[in-house]
């Protein structure tokens, strides 16, 4: 019996009865699936009705075509009849979704507890009056934040800003970084008369010439200053003129990371190595590194792990020179890695100086210590600087998550998803290698990039939608109520597609 | 009799009696008000209990001290309570809302179309599934888009392209430039090996030492690439790195521009000579302008305007010299000028390659020319490119400015305002000059900025909401439901409040 507000939405209910599909005919994956869905509000398993994308989508393609640029389309969603962890497009297919919107659907599509809450009148208000938060917030704000995003700030944090998006809260995340530095280079908050004319024009003193360190295979947004760290495609950065900032290697392991431990520590060290001369040499230069900014697994940039002893290092690095530690968790946060940080896997108790969200936390932001809050307003400022509705539903996607034990659910599922990784990796070795992963934050890299893109088009006829990242992985990237059950549906489907490309 | 949804929003019915409090007492301004508020949803004018901040208000602000710089805090707001021009506090002090969360607020505090169309169940799952627009858009995406923003469209362009704020709309304007300009550099859109492997490190020529003009006194964002063209005000540029770009001279007119023509065209000629020296300057110094970007009205740097004939000439010296011209109407946009579109003044068939929006558009973005549309996907691109549930707010929004000849009521406003401005200024002549605007989006000039501080204080203290901008303005900021009657309320307030400066 489903509860009471769901008969108010007429199309949700409609699907709630249809015929298994699952398992496809000839899988040949031997599963140790259940034989029904473990989570209240999902469909029981994928069904294709067309190729996808389907008329309807490429209908919809084309009139959008007249409007923006359509090539990286996939196809067009019916938001309406998804449910859980499953994605209906507009050919009513519907697919295992593994890759949830770039990683940022956090407790699956239409999740009951959600869709009460917007149905409840007295959110109406936050909906439809977008506050100017930083200068006339409501009267809840504080308490919202404590109840969501302070409720899980990371370790040493206590301080948060809220941001509209994830390329927002790294520029700003800089910005803080930088401000912070430049008063420790004058000893005091004073600028002078100089630094305040010679910013009004772009020039130093006011608009100083510092950097912030990256790593190659970055991933850290797409707006300019965001993009002067982020070096994973060249398509993101071609043509858009950029700073001089130092870029780090970042360390390339060899997995499983624990059968590797003796070159993937010689690897860390000779990458910690170049950090150090980089940050001398930039100094040198009269661009001192103001900050240092690194992901807890380089996600876009092909699912690049590191060992808790290299960020242990890296952060001492950090420190040693004066320079922020920056942790860009904005598609590592939020419960994925089986933690509601990715850096809590590293055990330390003063990880970084800042700490950066967006995606699966609904709303864009970033934690400091108290030392990187700007010394006046209006320095890190802007119209909404976010937006209260995120914040609302934020709170009731931690609130499904505590009351349903979802981390840990995403320790289990991720340890059955990267064992069936491992399985299919020793079946098909010319195929797969390099599974990896933590939590259900998995990745595994195929021969070449040719193929991964005809699997991941073939997965997708069959009904599991996944993302590529890097030159040549396949990532994975479901919602924190993907369980086992989805891991075997999943892992049978993907068995089958690769049976077809041996 | 109030429609049927409003008895579903009890605080909102709560407060429909209230006894008139104005006008107050020792009022001196000749009103011509009529006794009665013209919207439907409105209250009949402001109610002050405390002090602003209130005790509630002080409290709050030290709860949020705790979390975040609380410097720019104005006051906690109830935003259930408030409605139309009014913005009630957690004070329950009423106010006259001409600052409008930034100029962000269309077309008051709950109005009921709104409500309505929050509270319809059809529209939860956009609520509660945010997609990402790139790749994954909802079926109504083409058709929302088509009712909203196309219908709106500026002269000349038929795309338009959705992001999540003004800053990130003119950061990737931007980007669309440089490619853009790149292209044409190139002669056609393949890239190099060398720029694929150069821009990976932020070396040109796969990151080209282009550069955008911009213009002293322009406000474009904070992002660092919007930074670096925004030259308002020192606090938001001082201790972050900056781009080497021209900056021109915005002309400093003499108001009523009528009066001086002659004056002000000599001092447009000057302004746009500049411009043209720059952008040969800065192409011999080997970092050619892509682009060029304006406001068709300074906002945040004081209200400054110029004439249609200089945006016409600075168009055509950014065609002469193969530049874009990008329009910036993140404040302008969205009615307050009596227009939708500030530069439809101008009277151009052209008037410019991109033009980018947010705040009362709800959603940020840009329109552009077919040719500035980006050669290959994701070069354009976020994880969320905007956000469904506000082109629907949007789409409800441009209803009601249709069914209520917004525009034509914002037209009538800014003229029973800015003459009433015109008196005070006569009335006042030491403390006041400059008066200006277009629609209701009006600006005067304080003698110094301590009087303006003080008057904008005593004005809220009395129930009037106003906000300041460059050295010594006040900003008129209303939403598109202010009408001739609330002039006459905030007109009568403001002349008491001078009154008692004098």
């Amino acid at each position: 019996q489903p509860p009471a507000y769901v008969h108010e939405l007429g199309s949700l209910n409609r699907q709630q009865n249809t015929a298994h599909v699952f398992p496809p005919p000839g899988c040949r994956y031997v599963s140790k699936a259940a034989p029904q869905a473990q989570v209240e509000f999902d469909f029981s398993g994928p069904s294709m009705k067309t190729a996808v994308p389907g008329p309807r989508s490429q209908e919809l393609t084309k009139q959008l075509g007249e409007i923006q640029n359509v090539g990286a389309i996939n196809f067009f969603c019916n938001y309406e009849e998804s449910r859980g962890n499953y994605l209906v497009d507009v050919d009513g297919n519907r697919m295992l979704d593994i890759y949830t919107q770039i990683s940022s659907i956090p407790i699956g599509y239409n999740h009951p507890a959600l869709l009460k809450l917007m149905s409840n009148p007295n959110n109406l208000s936050t909906l439809v009056n977008r506050p100017a938060l930083g200068i006339l917030p409501p009267e809840n704000f504080p308490d919202k934040l404590t109840e969501s995003l302070l409720s899980m700030s990371p370790s040493g944090m206590t301080r948060v800003q809220t941001m509209a998006c994830g390329s927002c809260s790294n520029e700003n995340a800089f910005k803080a970084m930088f401000i912070w530095y430049r008063n420790k280079e004058r000893g005091h908050n004073t600028p002078s008369e100089e630094d305040l004319s010679s910013c009004m024009v772009n020039q130093a003193p006011g608009c100083p010439d510092l950097s912030i360190l990256s790593f190659m295979g970055a991933f850290h947004g797409r707006t300019m200053g965001c993009l002067a760290t982020t070096h994973s495609k060249a398509i993101h950065k071609l043509d858009v003129p950029s700073f001089d900032w130092p870029i780090a290697p970042f360390p390339r392991l060899q997995y499983p990371l624990e059968e590797f431990s003796r070159e993937n520590a010689q690897e860390e060290a000779r990458c910690l190595e170049e950090v150090e001369d980089l940050i001398v040499k930039w100094r040198q230069k009269g661009k001192p590194v103001a900050g240092i900014v690194i992901e807890p697994i380089q996600a876009e940039g092909g699912d690049n792990h590191a060992s808790p002893d290299f960020f242990k290092s890296l952060r001492n690095i950090a420190r040693k020179h004066g320079c922020a530690f920056h942790v860009d968790e904005v598609q590592t946060g939020g419960g994925a890695t089986g933690k509601m940080w990715a850096h809590e896997h590293w055990g330390m108790d003063d990880p970084a100086d800042i700490v950066s969200f967006s995606k699966k936390l609904l709303t864009g932001g970033y934690y400091h210590r108290d030392e990187l809050q700007a010394d006046k307003p209006y320095r890190i400022f802007n119209t909404w600087m976010g937006d209260p509705s995120k914040n609302l539903i934020l709170a009731e996607v931690l609130n499904v998550i505590r009351r349903e034990n979802l981390l840990e659910e995403v320790t289990r599922s991720g340890k059955a998803l990267l064992n069936g990784l491992y399985d299919l990796q020793a079946q098909y070795p010319g195929m797969l290698s390099r599974a990896r992963g933590q939590g259900t934050f998995c990745a595994i890299d195929i021969c070449d990039d040719a193929t991964r893109n005809s699997i991941l088009l073939k997965a997708r006829d069959k009904g599991v939608l996944l993302g590529g990242c890097g030159d040549r992985s396949i990532r994975f990237r479901p919602s924190l109520v993907f369980k086992e059950y989805h891991v075997h549906i999943f892992l049978n489907i993907f068995n089958e597609v690769l049976a077809q490309h041996k």
